[in-house]
C-alpha cells in the first residue's frame, strides 16, 4: 500500500517535477568549454540545494575541474550509491536546433510529449528521475527509503579527468553496497533493461613506415614498397572471411554466454533489420556464427576507427608516401586483458610486414577491461521484477556494446558492483541537435525508481 | 672535321655560354605564382632575343597563361622540333636554400663544379644545351644545321593549361618530322640515355559508403559494416601475393619487352640495391618475376596514392565512419587503354563490396596512354651512336616510369614521335631546395647535341 501511495504522489507531483527539471535544464553546464565553468558550478549548487530540501547532507565539492556533488541521507536498509552527471555536451551546430537548447519546453510530437533541451536525456532528465523518486518517498514516508549516497559528476562529457583521483581520495566515504547508475536506455524503446555486461576497450595508433621520404610514383612506382598497400593488407587480414579476429590468442579469455542469459536475449527478439536499417545498412557484419545481439554485447571486436596516408587533398598527386597510419580499437569482453590484447596485436602486425618496413607505435599499452556484473546477487533479480511491474514488459538483463567507464571505476576503485538502469530511447538525439527526453520516460522513470527502491531498500 | 670544329668552338665558348645561362637563371620565372607573371614574360623575351641572335625568326606568343616561345630557322635536311620549358618550380621552403635561388653561381663540390640555382637543371640549363649547340654550329658553318623549330613552354611546372589548345591551333606550323625534348636525365648519372618508353597514367578517386551516418563503435561495433574494413580488403586484393594486379583484363594489352631492348637493359646492370637503398628501402616490391627495371619502365602498376577515413586527428574517437576514401592511380604501358582500365577497375571493385555498401566515383574516366617510340626509325640509332661517342659509354634506349605529357601530346596532337635526351643527374634536386646542374653535364650536353644534330641533320 505504501508503494501505491508513493506512486500516486509521483503522478500528482509530475507538473512540479517537470518545473524542477526545466530549471536545471536552463543552466548551460557544458563541461568541455571553459566559458561555461560558472554555469557548471551553478548546476552543482542547484542540485545541492535540491538535495538538501530532501533531507540530504549535500555539498558541492571542488576538484581541479568542475565540482562533484556528494550527498548522504537516510538510514538503515541496504546502502546504495546513486550516480548521474549534471554536465552536458556542447550544442553546436546551433543552427540545426529548432529552439534555444537551454530554453527547455514540452513539445507535442507524433510519438507523444517530449522535453526538448540539451541534457534532457543525457543526463539531467535521467538523474532527476531518481531524485524525484526520493522526493515522493520522503513526502509519503517522512524519510528516505534507505541509506543513500548521491554522487553527481560534472565532467562526464569531457573525459572525467577528476573522477579517479576523487574516487581514490574519498573511497571510504563513497563506498556503498551497490551503485545505481542512471545513464542508459530502454531496450528498443520499450523494454526496461538492466545493463549487466559492458564491453571494455583498448586501442592502438600506429605508423607504418616504408621509404625514408615520399617518392614519385613515376620514378619508383612498381619497384618501391607502398606503405598504404602494406597497411591495407595488414588491416584486411585482421579478420578472416567469417569475421573472426586473426590476432593469435584473441579469443582465449572470451567466455561463452550463460544459457540463462542467452535465452533471455533470444526472448528479446532483437530486430536487427530495423536497427541496421535505421542507419542505412542491411547485413550483420560480425562473426557469421553469432547473433546480432551477441555481436554488439558479448563478443569482442577489432575495428579500424581511422586510416590515413598519402595525398588526401583535392585532385591527384602520384605520390608513394613514406608512411601510412591507422587507429585500431578493440572492444573487450569477459576476462580479456587490454595489455595482453595490444601486445598480441603488436606482435602479430610486426610479424606480417616486409623486412624493409617498420611500425612505429604511437601510444602506450592501456585500456579498460569489460565489466560483467554479478547478476547472481538477488538485488538484480529484484530490480528486474520492479521494472517489469512498472513497464508491463519483462525487463531484461542486457549488454552494452560500449564502455561506461564509471561502472568499471566503481568496481576497480571502490570494489562495488553497479546496476545500470536508464530510460533513454534510441531517438533521444543525445550529443546531437534537438536532444529530447520523452515525458513518459521521465514519468515512468521516476515510478521505476520508486519500485526499485522499495524492493532493494 | 667540321664536327671537330663545332666541338672546339663549344669548348672555347663555354665561359660565355655559362654567362648566358646565368642571365636566364636570374629571371624568377615561377609559372604557378601569379606574382611572377611579368618575370615569365621577361624570360620568354630573353629567349626570343637570344634565338634572333642565332638567326631564328622568333616571337613570344601570347596564351591565356604565360607566353610560348616559337622560333623557326635553318633550311634543308630533316625538319626537327626542339622542346624545352623556361618556367621553374616555386622555391619554398626558402630557408633551406644555401643561397638566393635566383642568384646563380658556380660552386665547387666533392663531385665537381655545379651551377646552383632554381631551374639550373629543370629546365633552363637543359634547354640552353641545345641553343648553345646551335650557336656553335652557326659560328662554324654560318648556318643552322637543318630546318629547326624551337618551341619553349612557360607553363610546364603549372600543369600546361595552354599547351593543347596552342598545339591544336598551330598544328601545321609546329609539326616537324621528329621532336627532340631535353627534360630528362642520364641513366645512373653516367650513361647517356634516350627515353623511348613512357608510361601512361590514369586514376580514380572514390568513396566507399556504408551506413548513412557515423556510428558509435560501442553501439554498433561488431554488427555494423565498417567501410574502412571493406576498403582495406578491397585495396589489399588489388594485388596478389606475387604483386600482380588482379583487375580482370589488366594485362591484356601489355606487350612483352622486345629481346633487343631486354638485352640492352640487362647490360645497364641497374643497381636496384642502391636505387632503393638511397630512399631507405631494400626489397623490390613489384611482380616477383620481373626485373627492377621492368618494374619501373615497362610494367603497369596500380598504386594507392591516398587513403583516408574515420577519425584522423589527435587522440582517439571510437567511430565507425560512414565513409572511407581512396585515390588509386595506374601507370600504363604498351597499348593499355586508360578508359578500359578504369572501367575494368570500377566493375571489379563494385563486384567485391557487400550488398549494403556502395562506391561513389568522384572523378571522370580519363587518362593518358603510354608512349612507345618507333625505335626502328634510324634516327634513334643514329642519336644513340652520337651520345655514345660523346660520353664514352654505350648510350641506352631506356624507359621512364613517369609520364612526360608533352611527348604524348606531340604524338596525339601533331602525329610526331619524340626523342627524349637529357643530361640531368639524380642528385640535381629538381623541385627541391638547392637545385643544381653539373657543369660537366652542361658542357657535354652541348657537345652531345652538336653530335646528334650532325648525325640527324
Amino acid at each position: 500500500m505504501s508503494l501505491d501511495a508513493v506512486l500516486a504522489r509521483i503522478d500528482a507531483d509530475l507538473p512540479q517535477a517537470l518545473e524542477r527539471l526545466m530549471a536545471l535544464l536552463r543552466i548551460p553546464s557544458i563541461s568541455t568549454d571553459p566559458a561555461y565553468k560558472a554555469d557548471c558550478a551553478r548546476a552543482a549548487d542547484w542540485l545541492v540545494e535540491d538535495l538538501r530540501s530532501l533531507g540530504f547532507e549535500a555539498a558541492s565539492r571542488p576538484t581541479p575541474g568542475h565540482p562533484m556533488v556528494v550527498a548522504h541521507g537516510g538510514t538503515g536498509g541496504r546502502h546504495l550509491l546513486f550516480y548521474g552527471h549534471y554536465d552536458v555536451q556542447p550544442v553546436d551546430p546551433l543552427d540545426l536546433w529548432a529552439r534555444d537548447p537551454f530554453d527547455p519546453a514540452i513539445e507535442d510530437t507524433a510519438k507523444g510529449k517530449v522535453i526538448r533541451a540539451r541534457g534532457a536525456s543525457d543526463d539531467k532528465g535521467q538523474l532527476m528521475t531518481f531524485l524525484e523518486a526520493c522526493r515522493a518517498w520522503k513526502a509519503v514516508h517522512g524519510t528516505l527509503p534507505c541509506k543513500l549516497t548521491i554522487f553527481l559528476e560534472g565532467e562526464e562529457e569531457s573525459g572525467s579527468p577528476s573522477l579517479i583521483p576523487f574516487l581514490r581520495e574519498h573511497a571510504a566515504e563513497l563506498r556503498a553496497e551497490l551503485a545505481l547508475i542512471c545513464d542508459t536506455g530502454l531496450f528498443e524503446d520499450a523494454v526496461p533493461a538492466i545493463t549487466t555486461m559492458l564491453r571494455g576497450l583498448t586501442k592502438s595508433e600506429f605508423t607504418l613506415r616504408a621509404a625514408d621520404r615520399d617518392l614519385h610514383s613515376g620514378m619508383y612506382g612498381g619497384l618501391a614498397r607502398n606503405p598504404i598497400h602494406v597497411l591495407t593488407r595488414l588491416l584486411a587480414d585482421l579478420h578472416d572471411d567469417e569475421g573472426r579476429v586473426q590476432v593469435p590468442g584473441f579469443y582465449d579469455d572470451v567466455a561463452e554466454l550463460p544459457d540463462a542469459l542467452r535465452q533471455q536475449w533470444q526472448a528479446l527478439a532483437f530486430d536487427h533489420g530495423k536497427y541496421l536499417g535505421d542507419v542505412g545498412l542491411k547485413i550483420p557484419a560480425g562473426e557469421v556464427d553469432r547473433t546480432p545481439l551477441e555481436m554488439i554485447w558479448s563478443r569482442p571486436t577489432a575495428e579500424v576507427n581511422g586510416i590515413w596516408g598519402g595525398y588526401t587533398g583535392a585532385g591527384f598527386k602520384t605520390v608513394l608516401p613514406s608512411e601510412a597510419h591507422a587507429k585500431v580499437s578493440f572492444r573487450l569482453v569477459s576476462r580479456q586483458d587490454p595489455e595482453k590484447i595490444i601486445t598480441a596485436f603488436r606482435s602479430w602486425a610486426e610479424s606480417r610486414i616486409p623486412a624493409d618496413c617498420e611500425i612505429i607505435w604511437n601510444d602506450g599499452i592501456e585500456g579498460s577491461p569489460a565489466s560483467v556484473m554479478e547478476i547472481g546477487d538477488p538485488a538484480f533479480e529484484a530490480a528486474r521484477q520492479a521494472l517489469t511491474d512498472e513497464w508491463g514488459r519483462a525487463a531484461a538483463f542486457v549488454g552494452s556494446g560500449g564502455s561506461i567507464p564509471i561502472a568499471g571505476y566503481f568496481k576497480t576503485e571502490l570494489g562495488m558492483d553497479a546496476m545500470l538502469i536508464g530510460f533513454g530511447r534510441d531517438d533521444d538525439q543525445i550529443h546531437s541537435p534537438n536532444e529530447k527526453y520523452d515525458l513518459a520516460c521521465f514519468h515512468k522513470g521516476i515510478r521505476s525508481w520508486a519500485r526499485v527502491l522499495e524492493r532493494l531498500a
